[in-house]
């Protein structure tokens, strides 16, 4: 597999990905092959019933003979698919069937979309607990703030399986694994650096909180009407916690008094932003313009003025892009049977992504290419240590 | 492939059957590789932007670049699998990955098992309703009659898409089949015979109904408690209502009342019947023993008294298995895009079946094998042709 951003580097054309999406991405295999009589009579009628018969004595068989206990169902409703907003179910599958071909070619995991017609949070629910005997873990994907909050909090509570927000925490993992290795680079501690995120949707939200539990004293978030603190007016019960926990300097106002004297910017917001503020942050500043496809600044101007670039784009250096946590993620929550995905689970995630790229570190290789074969094995043997640390395997 | 019943025939161990299930039988695959960045940004980010955004335009197109519209949902509750009863969702998950299996492997057809927590027919409705964006086509499977037939009506109903409980007209298509086959090797008419089935669940109820329809005037159908007949206490509505359409001989009584002068007997019922009732059978009978494991009555045993038999095993002669009928069935009404499964598709499904047969035509070839390679593109032709003729399509 190519690690680097090399190969054919013509933009691609409207041809070739509607070309590369006729039929759809995703097909279903066995994993033996019927090819006489006694095939069929081991994999279906008679022989099945007695591996259903061993199922039903003893539930816990369902693992071993089933691939439910290894199958991430990927969910969403279609109301935050990338760029593209509240788009609708349908329109969200291909999204949803990239993330599987994603799982499969990474993690080596089989995964299902499944796209839900309703936006109730309590539907969504009912519906994924009516299915629980279906899968093994969860991946939402492409859910709207602030029903992402709930929907996953909900979610945790209803199934005792792995669930995560891909938005949430697989771009949290990999903006703290790219965060630590630009640090490294500039030999600088992130637990003293200021940190200003700007958006508070699924992103910024589940950013703010895995910076601080990896020990970052000072983040302070923004959204549309400003810098978050207490007793702005207004504020979500899920902004009213990130006013309560972050922001350690009581600063007010914008983007401008945020970033004055700043170490790093985190955009996750989707708007574009005035290089002329990244001229009023520290020395040796880190600016990661995560918004896709078009970035807050573009890198090439924001290298004028930031020490380190990082960007969503695969046609400049510094990839910031989820599928350097996902794939492995699930990979070492399922093999270690998992029943939950713990904060040091993410952490470890973040953990192993850096230990990968510091083979090879420099300004422009602070995180390996999402191409990069090595990282969801290593992604997955952290994470399933860290479950069984944390006591939550089965 | 091997299209007979030859190869191995040792009995298959528990040991192979377990082996044979070990990690489950299903996978995902990539219809395309991704091997570099380019391949990358088509299948995810930010190719895939463009697909989602030309769906959310014009919701046709979801045809033609996702998996969905090609997608069986097989799903079930546990509630009525093989012989076993109702033994929950989990352990019906690996009759439904060999369905799965099957469909993959005779229909060319992607399908994904969404086994379900619920066993109340609303909720199963409502569920699939909700995920109606996911699939293109569902087959209901090992549901309890007489639940089954609520469910598939509502389903119907609910769904513009195909909907086929398979326990019922699976069963159903294959024993109209083998009945036609029969007749064309005894050179007799089909709708002239005294036919009677034992066994008045899913595919007792089914089987009575296609055979109706294929001009069989003279059906009579017995439950646990005999002959259903017009004012027999305690008839559930779908009994009722083959009281009032079959038995036109207004017969009482149990079994042997029944199959005296009959000229088939239909087995569906998973009891054991006494040899001696069937040498009251009119001449030249037929008896289709189909009850799995263990047929109604041992096919050797049949033989003494009957011109024809089959039975549900592949170790014997006219092997009756719904395998032959819902992969062709599922990708014709897929293929024609069909929005339902109509009366005309499934005899239409029957007499593709019995061309194929009709080639190498016996009293012990009254069907093709299941694995014949033939079958399933024929049924599927026939019955996509159907779908236009019934005015189905989209």
């Amino acid at each position: 597999m190519n690690q680097g951003t090399g190969g054919d580097t013509t933009p691609v054309t409207d041809e070739e990905i509607f070309t590369g999406h006729e039929g759809g991405k995703l097909g279903v295999a066995a994993t033996r092959p019927i090819s006489d009589p006694r095939d069929l009579s081991i994999a279906y009628t008679p022989g099945v019933a007695k591996v259903s018969r061993a199922i039903a004595e003893n539930a816990r068989l369902a693992e071993r003979y089933t691939w439910a206990d290894r199958l991430v169902a990927v969910v969403s409703d279609g109301t935050a698919v990338l760029g593209l907003g509240d788009i609708g179910a349908s329109a969200s599958l291909p999204v949803m069937e990239g993330k599987s071909v994603l799982f499969k070619t990474f993690g080596g995991l089989d995964s299902i979309p499944l796209v839900l017609d309703t936006t109730d949070v309590d539907e969504i629910v009912e519906t994924l607990v009516r299915l629980r005997p279906s899968f093994g873990a969860v991946n939402l994907e492409d859910i709207s703030a602030p029903r992402c909050f709930e929907l996953e909090d909900k979610l945790k509570e209803a199934l005792d399986c792995p669930v995560m927000h891909d938005d949430q925490h697989g771009t949290a993992i990999v903006a703290l694994a790219a965060l630590r290795g630009a640090n490294l680079v500039l030999d600088r501690d992130i637990t003293t650096e200021r940190v200003v995120i700007s958006g508070a949707g699924a992103a910024g939200v589940a950013c703010a909180k895995i910076l601080q539990a990896a020990g970052v004293a000072d983040v302070t978030v923004l959204d549309s009407k400003g810098i978050i603190h207490p007793g702005r007016p207004g504020l979500n019960p899920v902004k009213e916690a990130l006013a309560a926990t972050t922001n350690s300097a009581g600063l007010r106002g914008g983007l401008a008094d945020a970033l004055r004297g700043a170490d790093v910017f985190l955009g996750l917001s989707g708007a574009t932003i005035d290089e002329t503020l990244l001229r009023e942050m520290a020395d040796d500043s880190i600016v990661f313009a995560l918004s896709n496809p078009d970035p807050e600044v573009h890198p090439e101007v924001a290298a004028k003025y930031a020490s380190i670039v990082a960007t969503g784009r695969s046609d400049f250096p510094n990839q910031i892009n989820n599928v350097l946590a996902f794939p492995g993620v699930f990979r070492g929550a399922l093999d270690a049977g998992a029943r939950a995905i713990t904060e040091n689970m993410k952490l470890a995630a973040a953990d192993a992504i850096v230990a990968v790229a510091q083979d090879d570190l420099g300004p422009d290789r602070i995180v390996p290419s999402p191409l990069d074969p090595r990282v969801a094995p290593e992604v997955a043997a952290a994470v399933a240590k860290a479950a069984e640390a944390d006591g939550v395997t089965a």
